[in-house]
């Protein structure tokens, strides 16, 4: 049977392992040795996966390459972020395509599971296998790709539960996926006519996401400007059968933000400049700003002097019931609100408060003050929030304290005072 | 009881009329005297409602508006489409209005269910009840807002089918419009804060559907930039829970390719330029263009001269099964690929023939050649075009023809040759 070799052991990588290894030999690897100690340990610092419990499965972590030397099939689940030009930023895949080109032997199937823009995966593929390696496709090696669909924060959506895409460079190494994806998959599969269609499906769902919150975004800042609420008129409008339910929102994280630049990107390159999504970025990308320009008017109407407040924000990582800080637009947040305020806290009791001191430089306070905030910000709709219910979190507020509730965990509007 | 005037007898105003006519005494007024007449006898040349057989209802149709001046209520749906610079075009709105003010007595509610951006309702009542004509909201006449959600061409979705929202301009006249619309809504009413907000979901719910096609509009480009075909894509993309499964297309008609404009409108005028929004507009504008480029390089690449080329169009309303033509996109297609091909003609069952001749001076051809066209785009997926099958749609083109199915009704990619 399979001897598989798991590249990349995150969010996507770590819970395909787990399961990959109830039916086959499997191998994780990841560059963070830190990570491979903890794993061993059963520990997921991500708290993504509980696992300890199922320390006795067939999966061996390591952060040595040449572990990996006896595996017969590759499957690459690193991270494909991007620059700060919002470029693709290839550093992960390309090494982890060097990589594997060492350690590779004929006959070996290697598949991707990382977003990309279709041509990509065939392209590495091409450079760093038959390019520099001399090795034939569908005759040296074979290449599949088969996105990941993972749901970070959601309990209810497993990898099993996820419907997943597969294709692959012939038919037999299609054959392949299919009896190693269908083990684990109970939702079903789905065979792209070729690596490109999957690719292009891959980069299309977060890009329709993106889109329609942009869209929602852009109406909260339409109506802010003629002083109606955008709960109301969202409600009001959800009352039609074919009407969407999106939300405003931050638009942070390592997939919906990011993936449709790896599609514009590759479309400005071939000569056609996409306008909607593009503006539907820019609109995501500048929502921290809307927010406080709104929370400042808001203050200023209330009589408050932003220069002598004390805030509080509430919640850090880029999504309810989720310690993922990557790429949080809660730290834009923070940075352009804290020139304006005289004090600014932040609590998040998902986050690892280090990795966020390390990254961000920024200190996540441990305990709440009661009576203490002239303004509170609810910024996630994590689960240990909504449990410590309103009163509390607003018991941290003085007598007089604006909330604005972002997600309306608990307010039908967005501000109350 | 209510004793209700309907101005305007179009795709709104009729079927409204028709089913209030039922529980209420109702008057149906509209400017067009020849659609009076014709409504008289029981034909309704929209070819939307199917009402000969109820011709004993207690309805009575008018364009004299002296007929009016017994009705207690006044329900407006006329047009309110937009002008040649995309601003909104008042015209008839402004018209209904003043007609009515010279009607209305003490105590009348009128409502309004036309589109037009948050505000507007309040102020035209203002204008020409009250400064025109000393009337006081809420003393001498109540003001309501009820958007239709009138989606024709659907057989499945009746008016009393869809849910449907009313504001009003106090309490007592909001009880009045329950009682009129929940006589005739069958699946429920939704009562919004106030006539803002009701006006607001309205505007932004065909704005959601029309940025979501303009969406794979912009990906339909993006891809056959890249040689691959977007229906395989979205085909691949569908498979995901949440993906939304909207197709490229040509937006045209009175309502998702107009209502955004009255809310990016009013937005400009209030700071903010709503940049997705109007993108999506460019986008879906432009899709003609698109069409014709795409195709005239398939025509290239079967070595076909365009130059000498007979095409056929099939489909000329703005939308499947439906007759109506206003703002159809198919006209902005055949005019501009008119220059570049020898022989173009049109065809469409469902339109009025001198309609299209008087609006747009194009000839709609009568019947259909055999062996004959060089090249069919199939544009509607009109349900006499299926019934009619691929094979002898087929048939109209020579041995040699390239066929182009817009919303794939046979082929599953766009082209066939």
């Amino acid at each position: 049977m399979f001897n598989i070799s798991i590249i990349g052991l995150g969010y996507v990588g770590l819970p395909l392992a787990i399961e990959l290894s109830r039916y086959f030999k499997v191998i994780g690897f990841d560059l963070n040795k830190n990570r491979i100690k903890k794993l061993k340990y059963g520990i997921d610092s991500n708290n993504d996966v509980k696992f300890k419990k199922n320390h006795n499965l067939n999966i061996f972590f390591t952060s040595n390459l040449k572990d990996l030397k006896k595996s017969d099939t590759y499957i690459i689940t690193v991270p494909t972020p991007i620059l700060k030009n919002n470029n693709p930023d290839l550093y992960f895949l390309k090494k982890a395509f060097i990589d594997v080109s060492n350690l590779i032997s004929k006959g070996n199937l290697i598949i991707l599971e990382s977003t990309v823009y279709p041509g990509l995966t065939e392209k590495l593929a091409n450079l760093y296998f038959s390019k520099r390696k001399g090795l034939k496709i569908n005759h040296d090696f074979y290449l599949g790709y088969s996105p990941e669909r993972i749901n970070p924060g959601d309990n209810e959506k497993k990898i099993k539960d996820i419907k997943k895409i597969i294709a692959s460079s012939d038919k037999s190494s299609l054959k392949k996926m299919n009896i190693i994806y269908s083990k684990i998959i109970k939702a079903g599969l789905f065979k792209a006519k070729n690596i490109k269609i999957a690719e292009s499906a891959k980069v299309i769902e977060n890009a329709q996401r993106d889109i329609n919150i942009a869209f929602v975004n852009e109406l909260y800042k339409i109506f802010d400007n003629l002083d109606i609420d955008i709960n109301d008129v969202l409600e009001a409008a959800s009352t039609k059968w074919n009407f969407l339910n999106f939300k405003p929102g931050l638009v942070g994280g390592h997939c919906i933000g990011v993936d449709p630049f790896y599609l514009t990107y590759l479309s400005k390159q071939k000569g056609y400049d996409p306008k909607v999504i593009l503006s539907g970025r820019k609109v995501n990308d500048s929502m921290h700003n809307f927010i406080i320009n709104s929370s400042i008017k808001k203050f200023k109407s209330c009589d408050l002097n932003p220069k002598k407040m004390k805030v509080l924000l509430l919640g850090f990582s880029f999504k309810e019931n989720c310690s993922d800080i990557r790429n949080s637009k809660i730290f834009n947040l923070y940075s352009n609100l804290k020139e304006k305020i005289n004090k600014l806290d932040v609590y998040d009791p998902y986050v690892d408060k280090n990795e966020v001191l390390k990254t961000y430089n920024l200190k996540i306070i441990n305990t709440l003050k009661k009576n203490y905030y002239d303004a509170i910000y609810i910024l996630l709709s994590h689960k240990k929030f909504k449990n410590m219910g309103y009163k509390k979190i607003r018991s941290f507020g003085k007598k007089k304290c604006v909330v604005y509730d972002l997600k309306n965990v608990f307010l039908k509007g967005n501000y109350s005072y």
